[in-house]
């Protein structure tokens, strides 16, 4: 961030008054750009004991596959934006179930919210996926699955065998290169 | 939003190639200026039964109770994020419990997410704070608790009897005025 969003001019990084954090502060008009987390929403659509994967066609983790799952837009809830992810990325319906894992990704300034689900129409590749598939627990191809919150939710989600646990709580953590 | 935050030159409302929202869009730099949903973690402190409330010192809601919550920050998890409010509105340390309540207010463009939590520590009015105090359940001052979210928390946490059944979601809807 180099410019306020508001008038144009400079911003520079500067603790407000009565806060304890460093924030974007425009030096003309004042206004304050705070900067927060972002939440990925997704689920694990299931039909017949099977899950609906995606395989994606857009970096980052090209080729990987995936739980459908994307940044929640606003003005939605957090279910209604995990099922619009299923119907972008898989083109397939859901009835959206229990919020089950929640993964926490720090140092990328994010929050993964996972939801099970019922897989209610058929499915194709959407538009940001190469392929589509329904895989058993055994079937799940675990080495090229794209994240590590996915994978996370993925063996919750089987750990679970359909019963509401409560949510499962994880941080994702990077090595430094 | 009318300046871009990269180059300073004026942004406009587009929906970009492969997309289906309209962003803001810079015309000069080509920066997409996505907004997303502002996540607000809290928690309920609990001591022999009762639960640690604050009495507002800002707005809105001046002057109202509620569970101690704010902004999650970049860098933090949930977790942590709901500790930190509690140590900033009410001076007090907790031991996170589990996630209890997440109630989504789309038209404010906010997650509020709340644990249960565990008081480790004496309490005092913090910075934002008039007042920080226990309340029994049958204490509660319900007609005066700052938000629809924490009154939803509230009657989910004593609902439970500090048993885990999962995530209580919950839409906050307001009426047009």
């Amino acid at each position: 961030m180099k410019y306020c969003s508001s008038c144009g001019e400079h911003v520079a990084r500067k603790t407000p008054d009565g806060d304890t954090y460093e924030r974007w502060i425009c030096e003309a008009c004042g206004v304050i750009h705070y900067q927060n987390p972002k939440i990925v929403v997704g689920c694990v659509p299931a039909k017949d004991g099977k899950v609906l994967l995606c395989k994606r066609a857009i970096e980052p983790r090209y080729g990987c596959w995936t739980v459908p799952a994307g940044f929640m837009e606003l003005g939605e809830t957090i279910a209604e934006g995990a099922a619009r992810e299923t119907r972008e990325e898989a083109c397939a319906k859901v009835e959206i179930g229990h919020l089950f894992a929640s993964v926490d990704v720090p140092q990328a300034g994010q929050l993964h919210l996972f939801f099970t689900a019922e897989l209610k129409s058929d499915f194709a590749a959407g538009d940001e996926s190469l392929d589509a598939a329904l895989f058993a627990e055994g079937e799940i191809p675990w080495d090229d699955i794209a994240f590590k919150s996915g994978v996370f939710a993925l063996k919750k989600y089987f750990a679970d065998t359909g019963k509401n646990n409560g949510v499962h709580i994880h941080e994702v953590v990077f090595k430094r290169s």
